[in-house]
């Protein structure tokens, strides 16, 4: 069940996968001509506050930004400072995903300065709306949902900023040069083709062209010069580690040895792995079964990290194909090589585009929180029932050609898989294998691969009989309590409403 | 005078150079699903045949083709013989140029396969049309108005046949790798980004994912295999060589110095030069100042070819900003060289972006048919009237910093300094200096130019005092007769019409 209506805007309930056919016509923003802006290519102005007004910034208006700085972000909190110094009122904040450094906005949305986030809400912030605090409904969107609902107008993104670890005056921009080195922008794209106003803000400004031109400064109307955009250690994950736990490891390695019998692991094939410890530890499992067998991927998925670099640089895949680089050596690999290449929410994950490469992949493996016995999983809220975690790209990899979700059994003694999810963010018919440390589980819709690992020596099971067995070990926990306001929707990649997050009752 | 409507659509008079404001917004393709494309990535379909058929072709559509192949194309033809086989009519061409090796449109413009040319008709399909042939009136836009009309919905592409030196199966697609290769596909990409259909014809098919995806499959329909998209040695322009005249060689030495007098080719500055033989020896003369003095070039914008090569091996410069590469020594540098950057109208040339790069050039070097003396030129037609030549990237040149037009004196015997040109392409007041091989006219408006080059030794005389000269030599020619027949308009960068080229009396 889910809201018919929120923040004033009419909602469409989601209707199945492939089901929801969009009509009308993409978002058109207002043409502009060169006789508006300097011939020189010069765009700068003095400060931030400056561009903001410049730009127009009003009550209600809605103001963008950028996660790849991750928790080392220094750009976005001043936004929202310069907005309350004006006086500004009633913003809806569109970040791609917020995170614990943004905590400070708390006192915005408080304030009323900002009305509600639209985006992921990491930690803190989604405490604040879990516990009802909010004035507006959020709205969670995949990083693909994200483009679509940008480029398709269910967003019109009034004020863009993208702070720009190198840029030129003219607001050409990349993210491989620099102090606040990230990889890529991929994540502002959308921001940069389709806000009316587009503020480009660098502590790294290059002469004229700043190459690679991740982001277009035929797109900016204004730049910026800073002192600092983003804390460097921050910004790069420190948590990019293999993981040494036995039973994950254990995980990690039945995952591996899944996917290899399924006939997945070939000459030319491609997978997608996240960087948690866990997929980290896939990775590796199939980098070795590439090396014994003297074969290659022909892509990598990544966020990138070190271990994917050295990967390429072995000339075990072709490609790395990467949207958010993880750690200092996948932002120096992406820089150097032709090879690792940059992508955008646009190429890898839009539903509403001629195709993505999503559904090429051979194989993804994902995280969840929960998993129902339907396959239906949850990865934003918690078994307590916070909303602590966003989408990212998690609903968009659904579409790959086989989707394994490697998961422990439980968690602090609460089972991963229920009756029930508290949150659906992604629907069972699109998620075809759990490994548990305990067991796999195929889904039932996929009797190609039930067959072909029929006489596997690996301990495939029910996914009742995995429930049942963490049931017995943990117990069956008590369901989270709510109240029935609705403090966020989870929207699916085609921009209907899967699902909704209710207040916490205390 | 300029006609109000042609082709049953109003038209805007030129206005003056930044004078006309656009008003609405960018043309909006409709929203696409993925639900409607393979899941698997491979839209191949068996033919051009049925991938035109696919993508509805019938009465009255607009078709558009790039140019990079020049008068190697081997596709563009096929199309308009398949609609001719399939009995469509009163069809608009909208090619980014047309070359002699399209001479076979001819037929299909007789028998109504195609209602006009939108697009520089070089060669016999100029005079086809100069002769009053053509049924619509043609209308022949810059590289950089080519993109204005499509983003602002003024030309609505049906179907965009995009020809690829290299595509994937999903439609990914570049000029860098296989036998066609023409270095990049810039100015097919308005036409991949607003078509409503647009297919990827290619001679090179490779696995997922062709990279550099200079073209992105996720705006491709369908994609076709075929035998041979170009002939690889007439791709290639076999003219890029360094002219041996005398005459020329004291233009392009002229040329050289008034820019180094002018304190033009300082360290970092920036230039632009043609592929003709007159502006490469202007760019060698350039290389070797800077050469003599160990200084750079911040960029080159190009046209690429040999000498350009050589000047970013020699680090004479920082990078070359490339729209089309003219030899096979540009494709190489562009294939192999970050530094060598593919560039499109969009981020070059477009008037109706927010800057566009054209702007920011030091100096740019260009040719003319005819100089008047209030500088206006023309480059359209011939002193007989003929339309035989194409914009190109001129009219968006002309927004260089300083503008400079090597010309000899008379062609042929015909003056090219005249009282009024044939054809204005370009208004007087962005054309800064005239150089030819009996003198030097600086336009009145650049008072700068004057004052630093009062003390020069070069020839520096008035245009009326060139225009004389050559009239003396040559005595004033008689001038092209025409009929009231409007056979083509030409658009100024801003979608206004400055021109019209009227039907030769014989």
């Amino acid at each position: 069940m889910v809201p018919e209506s929120i923040n004033g805007e009419k909602q469409i309930p989601y209707k199945g996968v492939g089901k929801h056919r969009p009509e009308g016509r993409k978002y058109a923003p207002p043409i502009a001509t060169c006789a508006d802006y300097p011939e020189s290519g010069d765009k700068r102005v003095a400060s931030l506050k400056e561009a903001l007004v410049k730009s127009g910034l009003k009550d209600g208006m809605t103001i963008s930004t950028h996660h790849h700085f991750r928790n080392g972000d220094l750009i976005a909190n001043q936004i929202f400072d310069i907005a309350s110094e004006l006086g500004v009122k009633d913003l809806r904040w569109f970040p791609s995903a917020s995170f614990p450094c943004h905590e400070p906005m708390i006192k915005h949305l408080e304030s009323g300065v900002i009305n509600r986030i639209e985006g992921s809400m990491n930690g803190a912030l989604g405490r604040f709306a879990s516990e009802g605090n909010m004035k507006g409904v959020g709205v969670l969107r995949s990083h693909g949902g994200r483009y679509q609902a940008v480029q398709d107008g269910e967003v019109h993104i009034d004020i863009a900023v993208i702070a720009a670890p190198a840029a030129d005056a003219f607001g050409n921009a990349n993210g491989v040069h620099g102090d606040a080195a990230c990889g890529l922008l991929g994540f502002a794209l959308a921001d940069s083709q389709f806000a009316d106003r587009v503020i480009v803000a660098t502590d790294n400004i290059v002469p004229f062209p700043c190459i690679p031109w991740q982001i277009h400064g035929n797109y900016v109307d204004y730049t910026v010069e800073v002192d600092k955009i983003g804390i460097p250690e921050k910004i790069i994950s420190g948590t990019t580690r293999i993981t040494k736990s036995p039973d994950r490891l254990r995980i990690a390695e039945l995952t591996a040895e899944f996917c290899d019998q399924a006939g997945i692991i070939q000459d030319g094939f491609s997978f997608q792995s996240g960087a948690g410890g866990t997929s980290l530890a896939v990775g590796e499992f199939f980098a070795n079964k590439l090396r014994e067998r003297k074969i290659k991927a022909r892509f990598v998925r990544a966020g990138s990290n070190k271990y994917l670099v050295k990967m390429l640089e072995e000339g075990l895949t072709d490609y790395i194909l990467d949207g958010q680089t993880f750690d200092l050596e996948g932002v120096r690999s992406m820089r150097d090589y032709p090879n690792h290449v940059n992508t955008s929410p646009f190429t890898s994950y839009n539903y509403h585009g001629k195709g993505n490469f999503a559904s090429m992949l051979d194989v993804v493996i994902l995280g969840a929180t929960e998993v129902d016995v339907n396959f239906n999983a949850n990865v934003v809220t918690h078994s307590d029932g916070y909303l602590l975690h966003g989408i990212g790209g998690w609903q968009n990899c659904l579409f790959g050609k086989t989707v394994v979700l490697p998961l422990p059994l439980f968690r602090d003694r609460i089972p991963v898989i229920v009756d029930e999810v508290t949150t659906i963010t992604g629907p069972g018919e699109l998620i075809d294998v759990i490994i548990t440390e305990r067991g796999i589980a195929i889904n039932p819709k996929r009797t190609d691969l039930i067959e072909k690992l029929k006489a596997s020596d690996l301990p495939i099971v029910s996914i009742e009989d995995l429930k049942a067995e963490a049931d017995k070990i943990c117990g069956i926990p008590k369901k989270p309590e709510f109240t029935d306001k609705v403090i966020a929707v989870i929207k699916w990649v085609d921009g209907t409403v899967i699902d909704s997050v209710r207040e916490v009752k205390k």
